[in-house]
This record gives C-alpha cells, structure tokens and sequence, in this order.
C-alpha cells in the first residue's frame, strides 16, 4: 500500500491542478458574446468606473479571495520558494470553494521582500474580496499583514489567526468541561513563530479588550531557548513586544522547567519535546495541545499517562484535532457576506465562540467540530458577519 | 426591448462574476483531506522544489493564464482604472476557458506605472502558464511587453498582436480571392496606437523575416495628426521608430490625401472618418478594413458604394468581423501545450496562416471563419504548437 505522500504525488500528477475556473453562463451565439463581452459589457464597467464599490455588485470581486504566499515557510518543509508552495495555496483554495463557496486563486509570490509583497498585494487587490496569507515566515508575515489592514478588504494571515480561533473556541469548551475558567489559566506555549504569538495575543487580549473575551491570568513564551523573559538580552521586534503581554513573573528557564504549574501547554513547535514527567509537573487538569506536524510535541497517549485532562493535536488520526479548516472558510464567508473591510478582533472571537457553540457532544475527546462537518463553516461564517455587522453600526461606518 | 447594455447590466448583476473557481476533486473524507492537503501535498511541494520545473506537470501552471490590465485603454470607454475593467478581464477569462479550456484569471491592477506593472507581473507569474496583457495605452504596453518577454512565460498583448494577426489572416484570403499578391499591397492604417503598430509591423515583417512571410509594399500609419513621415518634428519614442519600416516615400498629408493609390484601409481609429469619395480614390479592387466600435470608420455599404472589393469591420453583425476571439484562445492552447517560453513572430504567422486555411467556403463576405465556430481554436492551436516545437527543435533548445 503506498502512503499519503506517494499517493498525493499520483493525484496531482493526474489532475494537474486541483482548481481550475467554470464559466458561470454559456456562450453559444452572437447574443451571448454581446452581454459577456463587447459591445454590452460597456454598461457594466461604466457603472464601475462612476463608483469602484459596484464592483462589488457587478463582478467577481464579492466572492473571491487571493490565497497569497512567498512560499518561505510552507508545512513542515520551510522555505522552499512560489513554485514548491503551488500545491498547498491550490489545496487551500480547493478548501475554500468546497467548505464556503468562495472562489479562491492561489498567487505565490516570486519574492520575500515585505516591501515587494505589500506592494504587489496592493496591486493586485482590486478584483478580490479578500486577501488570506499563507505560509510567510515570521517575523516578516507581522508586518506584512500589519501593512496590509488598510487596503479596504480583509487581510488574515492564517497560520496567525487561524490556529489561534481554533486554539481558543477548544479552550472555551475544554474550561467548561474540566470547570476551570478561561481567566485562571497559566498557559505555556513552545514556538514563538506565526502561530505562537498569535495565540499569545488572541489569550492575553492583545488587540481587544477583555469584555469580549476574558484574559487568561498568564502566558510564558518559549522559543529555542527556552522562555522569553526581561533577562534575555537577545530579544527584538516582536519578540521584545511579547514582553509586554506574556511572562508575568518574568520566569526563566527551558520549556521543561517552566511547564511546572502550568495549567495548559500549547506547542506549535518541533516534535517530541515533552515526555509524561514533564506534564506531571503541571497543575491537575491540566490541558496539552500538541500541534506540530507530522510528529507532536508529546504522543496523547504520554501525555495522558503524565495527568492530562484533555489532549489536542494537529493530527486527523487523533482525538481533539486543531485544524484551521475549521476557521478559514467560515471566517471569510462571512467577511465576504458582511462586505467587512477587515476581520476585526471581535470577528474573530465570534468565530471562537460559534466554532465552540458547533461542537456536539462535547467531551475530553470532542472539544472542537469535525473539521468535516459542512455545518461548521456556515455557523461561523454567520457570526462573523453577525459581528462585522454589529461593528460597523456600532462605528456608524456602514 | 432592452438593448445589449441594459441586457449586459442586468446579467452582470444577477451573475456576480463571469467567471468561478471549480474543485477538481472532491473532499469527502480524511483520505481526501490528506492527498489534496496535509500531509500528502508535502510530497509533490517537495519533487517541485528539487525542480521548479515540475510545477507545469503537479499544479494548475500548466493550463493557466492571467489576463492582466491596469484599465487605461478599456474598449472604447479608455482610461476607467483596474475596478471598471474588471468585467471586461472577466469577460476574456470567459472566453479563454469556452474556446480553449484554459483556466484564465483576471487581474486589474491598481497601477498604471510601467516599472510598477513589469514587476508584479514578474512577482505573481508561478502560478500562470501565460500572461495575456489587456487594454493597456499606448505607447506603456510595448515597454511592459517588451520586458517581460524573458520571464519563462508566453507574455502577449492581445490588442495589439490578436488584431494583428486576425487582420494578417483576412489579408490572406482577401489578396487569395482577389488575386492580389500581399507583397504588391500598399496599405493606410488610420490609428497609430497598439493595434495599428502591430498590424504595420506584422505586414512589414519587422521582428520576422520575408520567408515567413511576405512583406507588403508599404504602409503608411496615420495618427490624428495625419501621415506619419521625415518631414514631422512632433515624432518621438515608437512614432518615430515607425519611419523606419513605413511610409517609404515619406508622403504627407491627412488620412483623405494618403488614402489615394491605396490598396488597403485599415482603420483602428474613430467612427465616421472615411465616405465614399474617399475609398474611390483607392486603387481598383482595394480592401476596407473599418474597425472602429460600434461606429466604423465607413459603413460597409458606403465602402462599397466607393468601389471597395471586399469590406471588413469589428462588428458582428455586420459580415467579415476581425475579431480577437479568433486568435488568443488557439495561441495561447498552442503555447501551453508546446510549453513555450514566448510567443514567436513565426507562431503568430503559423496562427494567421491557419485561421486563413479554416475559413470554408471563402468569399467576399467570408474571408475569416466565424467567431463562434469551436473548431478554429483547436485548428490554430495546432499550427501555433507545431510552429512552436519546429523552433525549439531548429535552435536545439527542447
């Protein structure tokens, strides 16, 4: 029997391309070509011309999203440039037209300069709904996405946002189950990449304020060499922003020694990491969300022999599976359906909160949907536009 | 009755985009998930980063093309920007995947900057197999074309070379049936913008030799300002390079004057320019050539009425319609399937021949095939493939 990779290998040799465009009307006499194309489509582009928002009304634009990276940090195979990165934008925008009906177009950029890729972006906005970033490296994807906010449609680097959503509405069940409130919590998350620090961010409030959704009462950050902290005199940019948000206690140490009490663990780093021992020094019911890929932090199985309550990972063969198939699709739908100009921090929290609310059957083994389950995405897609929505008339924007 | 405006208006309303996205396979289950997404598509990322390559044979490359416009020349409507253009760039795709079962995507861009277009063209080509530039002004298009022609891709601006080459093909047949050698022909082109240069260039065999094909006897290319020859001091950039392949005895004069002893008219210009007193003075059996839309140059029935043989325009309903759906959708089939690397002026001669050689039953009033016949772009295809590997072969490159 040959395995995933050698019959993924078969299948994009066969299809050639996951995604290609449809025709959305026949051309099959003089009549058709008058009104999709010259002298009729005249009217259309004239009306667009008095007013660029009827682009909105008149073309592709409302429904269709640009799948963007630089290919600099793409899976688990890091930067491996546009042309290797081809498969994986396809296999998103085939997710995104299967999951929520958008037309997604995969653009892997031919450079790493954020200077280039802002620009281009820029350039290229105009017949998109939306921008959804993919595997950009950090920091660079920070303040490319930074940069981006005010292009007047939504720009959601989702390696940042996506896993943080999905982290957060496991969270929410998970604290409900084990009865232990979201604001008591000591997180430790190992990987101060993308992900990371927008896990970081969305659980200490960074960016919205605690009403709409409660801080957790700390989070100590580790990259490479164990916790970031004020006695780390290698610390820059981003990294020496998470100082103000994360560390209380400004605690040192390796990822071993500062587990101990901790009440979650979240890695988003390398494989086989922990071991039981190091869970056992955390508090009782504790949570351990192992997400690297293909080989987790620590096996569930260790992890639960070690004390765990409740056990995540990035894997489909496991229990409590972390997948931002459940966030993405949702999420864009309806910033799309809402015609937001961006996704808003409460936008996203909604998402947590609707991906939370979806989950049947909650239990230790089913704190988040199954990232299958067609439902989903139309459930979070209506509370995002809910919360745009609400937004904008808050604002008197709309 | 509505007419085709408020027709086009109303179906571009309901359609919301011409064009989608459609998923080549479907994502059923677990295994779907983990071929077309994590953690098969690992496997052909990595085969196309050891050879970049290999993206035409594992992703959507192959068989796609972006349809790129910065909307400064749109139809008749001229400058409108990148939002208005959209349904034009749509339209197009449209078409692109009807005649030819390319997958082609617009993209407007918000610049109009020739360094700016030039390198987001560069930075967005891994995805697209071909770039087919779209409404962009005189004299910007020849510089962005002429710059992106060593990007790997076929790079091809319809306006000017899809009109070239379906005027070439009409000229064919016409000189056929009238027993005119091309060589002997002298030709007036009113409209010295994109189309015009290419068509002038293109029968005075600039960028090919003779043997490909034969060059006409003269051209003389008039702008708003009359002839173009010696005697101008206004002339500059491509209007003055024109003097080195037209107007050989460096006539003056308005397009009336020159028009005299003429053989052929080709008008890429404004409505209501020529009457019949003027095609009278042309020589005995001359061509008219009026495709300016909606209004021609001359009605064809005035053409006539001054002694025209045979009366071409841009118009559908009208007979012998020089239309660019003849020409992009087989070139750019062609080029695809024969993996060039650009569109040769051998290709695009190969093309005209074989748009001419599809005309059945050529007569005055049938001197290129129908626009909506299917069989043309597969016809063209061929013959532009063939010419396509001919030179690979002959330069020892394939």
């Amino acid at each position: 029997m040959l395995d995933y990779y050698e019959r993924s290998l078969i299948l994009h040799e066969h299809l050639r391309g996951k995604i290609g465009t449809v025709g959305k009307m026949p051309i099959v006499d003089k009549d058709d070509l008058s009104l999709a194309y010259t002298p009729g489509v005249a009217r259309p582009c004239s009306v667009i011309a008095e007013d660029k928002d009827k682009a909105w009304d008149l073309t592709l634009k409302r429904n269709t999203v640009a799948v963007v990276s630089d290919g600099s940090a793409v899976l688990g195979l890091g930067n491996i440039g546009p042309y290797a990165s081809i498969p994986v934008m396809e296999g998103k925008a085939l997710l995104f037209k299967d999951f929520a009906r958008i037309d997604a177009f995969p653009v892997c950029l031919d450079t790493q300069d954020v200077e280039q890729i802002v620009n281009t972006v820029r350039i290229i906005a105009p017949v998109f709904g939306g921008i959804n970033l993919e595997d950009i490296s950090a920091p660079r994807c920070f303040e490319v996405e930074r940069r981006l906010q005010d292009i007047g449609i939504p720009v959601f680097h989702d390696d940042q946002h996506g896993t943080a959503i999905v982290l957060l509405a496991a969270l929410f069940n998970a604290c409900d189950l084990l009865g232990k409130p979201l604001e008591s919590l000591k997180v430790v998350i190992n990987g101060a990449g993308a992900a990371g620090t927008a896990i970081a961010k969305i659980l200490r409030c960074v960016g919205h304020d605690e009403t709409v959704c409660g801080s957790v009462a700390d989070v100590i950050m580790c990259d490479t060499k164990g916790a970031i902290h004020r006695g780390r005199s290698d610390l820059a940019g981003y990294k020496l922003e998470m100082l103000t948000y994360t560390n209380r206690d400004s605690r040192s140490g390796s990822v071993h020694e500062v587990i101990e009490g901790a009440d979650v663990f979240v890695g988003v780093s390398k494989g086989n990491l922990l071991t039981s021992d190091d869970v056992k020094r955390m508090n009782s019911n504790c949570m351990v969300f192992a997400m690297a890929n293909p080989q987790p932090e620590i096996e569930p199985d260790d992890a639960r022999r070690g004390g765990a309550a409740i056990v995540g990972t990035g894997r489909s063969d496991y229990p409590n599976q972390v997948n931002n198939l459940l966030a993405f699709p949702g999420i864009f739908r309806g910033a799309l359906d809402a015609r937001a100009t961006r996704i808003t921090e409460s936008m996203k929290i909604a998402a947590a909160r609707a991906l939370a609310a979806a989950t049947s059957d909650v239990s230790v083994d089913r704190i988040l949907p199954d990232p299958l389950d067609r439902t989903v995405a139309a459930y979070v897609a209506k509370a995002v536009a809910k919360a745009a929505l609400d937004e904008a008339q808050m604002s008197g924007a709309h």
